[in-house]
């Protein structure tokens, strides 16, 4: 049978990406606390195309994931990269790997035990320059309006709000510590059981740590300048504001590569 | 050129409901402050298929809709369906309207004016027992926690919550009406836009008014018993947790035609 | 402290629902070809609330789930039902399980094997009249118009469609069952990896099956009540039609409990 | 009342973006065949914060939106941004305004018309170097495998496409211009009403104009590359496989500002 995607192609445009996208497939990934946690990931991958070929072979990628979704990690990921370079010969590969993520969490006073979910990803590419990996990770937190607080007599407006973090960084991390490093950035966590006592003890906390969204973006860039294993980051943090019907929102980003130079 | 739906079908197996789902359709709706609204609606609409018939004529549904979705209102649902039936020659007609609705609200004591959204849907059904219609809305309100307040040593958890309320009736009313009904019954309601003497004002209202899911939806539902023009209805609350990652939720339904016999 | 939600109310309102939603967890599912899968599921559940209560505990809900995670399935729902009843302390209890669900699934021609992901959903409630369970699958498959083939010169427009099927059954039964009753009643299946020879097959297979969505849920339908397991059933499908932007849709539901009354 | 969000930030961290997001508002555009067209707008308005405030004003956000909703188009953004910067006194500003639009479209043989809606999005940005505007526009398509129909004996597997296009430029142009660019670069355009004798021709244009997802890139990346106007481009092409549950897709970029350099 003829190879269509194999003909060549005459109109000398090279292709940036081409590939698979949003397939749903089980993997399998690190938990620092069990070795390994089986979730379910929503997947891109991608590779270049140079202008001379028609086609990509689109069921190799599916081939390569089927191979590699029992252990997907932060160590891996360029020896996955590299072998979709291979095996579509391809000069670029691009991976995206968005999953939840679940910690077992300890109410603050009754210590029972809940499970949190997080979403994270990893977001890869190689190409001529080398490797570029970007972890993400989204932590719900709660945020407590200081203006509100300020001005009422008693009472202030709170909400869930969703912390979105990506970092490039210089070694193998545990995601556990970046979640909490965010959580730690809010007027409260988030718990998925919490008994009377704990709802007692994150209503006063809350209370007593009122942030603005500008407030966590804040606290967590101060954190992270000071993390000499973060080289970049950007922090997103969206309130589902209980008195509107929309969103406060606020943004940093730093490269402190650049800012070494 | 073959009719290929009109063809007969041998398998001896009606069908209850057949169209098209998911068009985008700019809509002229009625607006109580302002005569009409211009919206854009996502729409369904299907009808029956006797069992003799291989298939239905989908590009009559788009000609049915295009000459009427100037003016889509509960006055001449029944006359869409009936069209449908007829240009469709079917004996049962089903049409779904959503769209964003948008009321113009002043804020409780700066009076300064913003635009809220509420999502209105208009489900109408005709069959050989005659007309079913259904007004649905959703509100988004404020709850304040009353177990938070009350155990709390100051402050208390609060979150954006939707309040979705489906209701069939007697005569036309105005959806004005009822999405008041809806934010009343709430520990406050939401806005568009706040000055800071409106936000001190929605914070200690909120404080002062603690409801639980149970409370919003029980609130409702209290007034909707009392109006004789609600012949049946339902409603949920689903809360957005502040201190969760999951919903607190609460559904009535109640049908007081059954009631009555 | 107060237990403000077991203090009495007083507007006489019953709630048919109350509990928490959408809450992310991962389950231990049956699998016919490997024992167990593990994967990530969207919960709800809810019991009644008496008129007399104000509110329900809404951690117990958690604590339930949490001991029963690692073992969902059609044999057990009844038995993690009656634990909310008798935690809640109410007369009715619901839940409603939906996960992804992968089957590894061999290409026609090359058996090249590749996962397969169909979202499945089980609901159970029980109140005074008894246990009722619904299992509802959502399947991708391929559909080839019918009229199109029949009036052009050539090709033929087709689409990935979904159907969904909902059925109520005396006995336990694999989903891996009624998944291939409906993949076998489109113009062709939908596979996650095909090489050329396959992908050669599906195409000249769909030509030869034409099928519209009215064909489809009839084919479905023709079968489900032949099988004296099946005692209920609704079978949807929705046609994301490759020339135009939005779908055709047809629905069949069947009672069969009161047809043989 | 205390301001405080004017009061003083001693982390010495800037913001770069903090505002307002997912505001949905009505909105009225240009319209090359009608001169205006009212659609619903989902909105996010930031400007920067310098590392001295604590908090921006989020209302003044809103009262700018209220001002100018009645008309929002790619001559006037400049406008609304060099507002926002002013009342929020801020040195950066930033918009996005999303929303459907409709053209009304003729089928190909019969002419009977109806309505098709593509999304389109307006981002803005100003800061010190100057203003920047992007147009992104989502086209529906057809697209028809040129392997599937080549290895075949009949037909090819086909679907819907989506097609994303965003553009940098030098003078004001109509999206309805870039809109068929994008149609012809496809196996067929996609329709929201056709009659038989439509249905023909679609179904064998598309099966002699076979393309990949590749092809549809390429071609609009072809003639943009030839258009003086566009001096940035992005393009992406989704095909939703009618023989997969997955997405192929395709992507390509061009700065021509640098490529001139």
């Amino acid at each position: 049978m003829k190879d269509v995607q194999s003909q060549p192609d005459h109109r000398n445009i090279a292709i940036d990406k081409v590939g698979v996208k949003n397939i749903r497939h089980p993997v399998t990934v690190l938990d620092r606390a069990n070795g390994t946690q089986q979730t379910v990931a929503n997947i891109n991958m991608y590779v270049d195309l140079p202008h001379l070929y028609k086609g990509t072979h689109m069921s190799r990628f599916i081939e390569v994931l089927s191979e590699h979704s029992n252990n997907i990690n932060l160590r891996n990921i360029p020896g996955i990269l590299e072998e979709m370079k291979k095996r579509l010969d391809a000069a670029c590969a691009h991976i995206e790997v968005e999953f939840p993520y679940f910690i077992k969490k300890a109410a603050p006073v009754s210590s029972a035990q809940g499970l949190m979910e997080y979403n994270v990803a990893f977001r890869g590419s190689v190409n001529g320059e080398g490797l570029d990996l970007v972890v993400e990770m989204r932590v719900p937190v709660t945020t407590l309006c200081p203006c509100s607080r300020e001005i009422s007599e008693h009472g202030a407006h709170n909400q869930r709000g969703m912390v979105k973090l990506a970092v490039r960084f210089k070694r193998f991390f545990w995601i556990e510590d970046l979640i909490q490093l965010v959580e730690e950035s809010a007027s409260s966590d988030v718990f998925s059981l919490l008994k009377r006592e704990d709802e007692k003890y994150v209503t006063e906390r809350a209370y007593e740590h009122p942030m603005f969204v500008e407030d966590v973006v804040r606290e967590v860039a101060r954190k992270l300048e000071d993390d000499p294993n973060i080289v970049w980051f950007s922090v997103d943090s969206e309130n589902f504001e209980s008195i509107h019907n929309h969103s406060a929102y606020a943004f940093i980003e730093r490269d402190k590569r650049s800012a070494q130079a």
